[in-house]
């Protein structure tokens, strides 16, 4: 039975994410500081559960040793906070990279370390529109986002050649949940229309892998 | 039952999407500026097939009305030629931005004119990686591949509020065929694996659209 | 004395690089399909005025014969029009792929010609925020301007290590004129400051030229 | 007398623009690690030397208390490792993003402080390829420049507006030192023509600002 180790996970794309791999036939783990969030998902995926700061390399890397020989690696996590530059706190910044991309490389070294020797593994990273062009009052958010692509792009072109599929996937928009409300109809992301999104990635053959893709609702400008 | 107009059909990808979305349940139709290929693919599939210049809006007018009520539009022509800018002929330069760029805005024209009223619809056009990345020596085949992302850049702002999906594909390396031999494992898009790339966006529930997607082989460099 | 070629002259941007370069000592050929509307200029800067459809290669060819041997050549001509896909007009697309980028193939052709052998030369095309992202209900402005982009990138790529400097200046915003009242100060791009841009980049030594710049107005979104 | 404050002084490119700006008639303000290095460099520009660490706040904070009004900021540090992923020490990557990006946001943010209010002023970073590409075994120096464009993209789009202009200068190549022989005539990117790029971006009205340039020397593969 393969498994997926799916970062950052709580409610949302995650749980989509859980609940679609595990029908596909995925042994499941969780992620994430606080597993008293992931019981109920836990249970009705029949997951593992793990705590883990993603952002602290020795607790990474127990999490992969624990989790077991993951085919599928998830990273999830993100920290946003917005405000203009002038009186932004640095340390929401460092937060920022730390979340969202310094975790991601974590995730991704411990990845490769167990993939490459494999020659196999698919690796998938949830970005944001905010990576691919900088808002304004949102440079925090801009600087982790980016850099959090730069690992992904690095990553694609070194491990593709050795048989590891690195795909980062851009959400632009946002996610529907029982906290958000819809303007319109499909105005938001179905979290579970994404999970097929990165289902199908981990699908393609090697002979047609995309390094990125992004998804948005119908009505989202862009 | 929904109807598929595949235009630049032959061999390689068209023909592989062909199979697929006659098998997912499509009836097919297919249409190249010579028929007499077309025999083979259109037996295979239960396809019907139409005489058509991609670049000539009246024919393409005359294909669309022929060819029924398309839920999915696949425009797959290109012309590709090379050289130093120096010695390139303007007249294989007006080839390459008609075959690649100005058939493609035919296609999405009267693709829309259905599409629209009935606020739904996919239209995918097939780029290649010359259309983001401009090649020393490849200056026509750039100006084709790059306008045609332009269209659909533009046609996927402009429908995607109204229902119709834009996909526009990058193929980013040499596709398998018989003329072709691999220099090594999976070293070739396999055009099956494309065409199920193709399937995924047509798929896609609109909460969740991707406009753009390329694919390329785990060898190739970018 | 230097040559500097000015093609698609008129007023704005075209007559402030004509006075900037002639302030610097070039030598200055003005060509237009219209050369009545040239003369007042030509007369303010010295230059000769050259009838020429820049979309013909006849014409463009004569040009460069007896425009004599530009150090610098400038491709302006743009063709702008707006409406849905739906209702497009085909020759309305022809003529913006024509304007926008054939004609920039064209120059750029005669320009290889004549400055790859003495292994000099500066050839700068005017581009717009159109040619790097596609807007809705602008599809034909679009594919011009991205295949003008498409052939600036495989130019700048091809004739570099040749010591022909290629340069794709993105203009984002509109440029101030008679006709264009400003809404704010500063608020359009004043066409002198635009020529400054261009002339940098003229006088940019060749161990750190750029391909590409973009300009837009302080108070213009992006 | 105008105020320039030069972040990660040293030699290269840093004391290139520290010499045009005296020239052009900047009173220069150096930051570095170790101010030692910065004498010679200092004298010959009249320029006073800072000791700052650009990654820690109270330090950058104190820098721009003591180095007066600049109308204009250069931020230059970087940090390169190269590796493949998984041998990438953790340590390695925290260095990359805080001396890359982090103080880049610190520069930035008093920087902003200072400029906005006074509705003027020019903040320059220094990029590079990788913060446009990210290569291979080349993940740490991919996430430190894609969050430093990723910064200045949001600062551009918050800052512009507010009469404050920012530029990220996008170095493609190596530049030419002592230490670093060229392979052929103007192979290596000259530190004074890249300073010259800089000045313009200084220089540039506001009707018409830049936010992004790349230099790369003329026989530089791109």
């Amino acid at each position: 039975m393969p498994q997926a180790l799916i970062i950052g996970a709580g409610d949302g794309l995650s749980a989509s994410l859980a609940r679609l791999l595990a029908r596909e036939g995925y042994a499941i783990a969780l992620a994430a500081r606080n597993t008293a969030k992931l019981a109920e998902l836990a249970a009705a995926t029949g997951a593992t559960a793990h705590a883990c700061d993603a952002a602290d390399p020795a607790q990474v890397a127990r999490l992969f040793e624990s989790a077991g020989e993951a085919e599928v690696v998830v990273y999830n996590p993100s920290y946003r906070t917005r405000g203009p530059l002038a009186g932004l706190d640095p340390a929401e910044v460092q937060k920022s990279l730390q979340v969202c991309a310094f975790g991601g490389f974590l995730a991704v070294r411990e990845a490769a370390r167990r993939m490459v020797p494999r020659g196999r593994g698919t690796i998938l990273l949830t970005g944001a529109s905010a990576g691919v062009k900088g808002y304004p009052e949102s440079a925090a958010f801009a600087m982790g986002k980016f850099a959090l692509r730069g690992l992904a792009q690095s990553a694609a072109r070194e491990l593709h050649p050795k048989g590891v599929h690195v795909g980062h996937v851009v959400i632009d928009g946002g996610i529907r949940s029982a906290r958000r409300p819809e303007t319109g109809e499909d105005s938001l992301l179905d979290p579970d229309a994404i999970a097929e999104t990165y289902l199908q990635l981990i699908r393609q053959p090697r002979s047609a892998w995309s390094w990125e893709i992004e998804v948005r609702p119908w009505v989202e400008r862009f």
